[in-house]
């Protein structure tokens, strides 16, 4: 299916060690329960809104990947000027643009996205902002102590959220910082900390976005580590990655709505995202 | 780009008259503005929601095409077997699937889903039922009386609304009645008539949906004839086909959440719809 080039494409770095590392990380996700739900449910309150916001990218050939890789081709099927209606047909990699992940991506037999319940898929935003502290240090990630901070002026956590880090890399899909690839072909991204993924697993949180390619920094991915993605989808919940126009957003207050695809088996897929502010 | 045998498949029946009156009735839509916009614009009101509903079945190898195309196959691209990750590619034709119609499928040069205003993406929905009628006659249409019984019952069609044909046909996914094809080729299924959308094109309305594969009658899409396609994408406004879970839905009342693709140049594609009620 796959040939040895994409393979070492996606897992440049990656040493043995982190692959047993991952699989050992992997396998406590399952024995906790991937499938398990996230959370207490709670009856349904009105929501309301008055604006809507688009945090997609246009997806298109040659979309940003960590290592260059083309993940997402067109081909015109028909025409207007021959036949009168224009058909295109893609070749997609699940997790290209604007992407959620499911559970099913980092475990053996989690949630694929047509399983996740669609309440899942429209709840509160809480952003975090660490694009300050990222424009001096590419490398830092979104920690406990952000969260906490984040707390101590909006607030709990809103039950059921999604917790949203804007690194300000959404503002990067036109620069080579978007990928943030040195010479020696290692990612230099903002992302999550694992401690934070662990963090949020144990709260009542439905997801997590980032504004860069991975949940993961640039440098955990390139490792092969996967860290945060093998703890928060491990945990049975979903990520969004590459959001677009965080700035846009409030720190509170906005609903997301993950328009994610709903193909049987799918690991992720390109998705458009909605806030409703 | 594409064989004989996908060209004959899309157009089994087309007869050259098919293919005059289309090039004629396309002309016609683009002089009369592909692009236009749909409407009045109006200040954004606040809305709110209790409920959320999926309208969108779910994707997968062999989901019904008029003709029994494979629009929709998926390969895995690494397995957590193997990588300890799971990915798959897709390749999908883009009308497959519960999925948006942006202008651009039936017009030289209108709007692609990624120009498309997200903000037409958010609307009220006008729900007709004509499932009762269509049980009966599969070749039935969604008329302009059906339109104004629905004002006479529920007041005005909401501005900016899209209007949604319940057809009953959401429920027959795993029946061969979805695609309702005949031992003659034909395809007998309910769809818009042509003189609604003619009408619907004088109003504030963004959208049509449809439970059906075709916003057009079956009968009208294998012909290759397309009235209720030219007429509305050629008003600049966009479709939605293959609909779920209608009856979850009130006439009156609920919240469109259209999650369409973002791709560039994208004639339309699958999307999940989702309702806020």
């Amino acid at each position: 299916m796959c040939s040895p080039v994409c393979l070492d494409a996606l897992y440049g770095c990656a040493s043995r060690r982190g692959f047993i590392k991952k699989s050992i990380t992997a396998a406590a996700a399952v024995a906790c329960g991937a499938r398990a739900s996230s959370g207490t449910p709670v009856a349904p309150q009105p929501r309301s809104f008055t604006n809507v916001l688009d945090l997609t990218h246009p997806l298109f050939e040659g979309f940003p990947t960590f290592d260059g890789s083309k993940w997402f081709t067109m081909e015109k099927m028909f025409t207007f000027a021959k036949e009168k209606l224009n058909i295109n047909r893609w070749t997609l990699v699940e997790h290209t643009g604007t992407h959620m992940d499911a559970p099913l991506h980092f475990t053996a037999d989690g949630h694929s996205v047509d399983e996740i319940p669609v309440t899942d898929f429209v709840v509160p935003i809480a952003m975090v902002d660490i694009s300050q502290r990222a424009q001096d240090d590419p490398d830092t990630s979104l920690t406990p102590d952000d969260v906490r901070k984040w707390e101590a002026a909006n607030g709990p956590l809103p039950e059921g959220c999604c917790v949203v880090m804007n690194s300000g890399w959404h503002r990067l899909l036109d620069s080579p910082k978007f990928t943030g690839r040195d010479a020696a072909g290692r990612n230099h991204t903002p992302g999550f900390h694992a401690e934070t993924a662990h963090m949020l697993a144990e709260r009542n949180v439905k997801g997590i976005g980032v504004d860069t390619l991975s949940l993961d920094t640039g440098m955990e991915t390139r490792a092969g580590a996967f860290p945060v993605h093998f703890a928060w989808l491990g945990s049975g919940r979903w990520g969004v990655e590459a959001l677009a126009n965080l700035d846009a957003l409030p720190a509170k207050g906005a609903i997301l709505v993950l328009g994610g695809p709903k193909v049987r088996g799918g690991t992720g897929g390109a998705s458009r995202v909605i806030a409703l502010v």
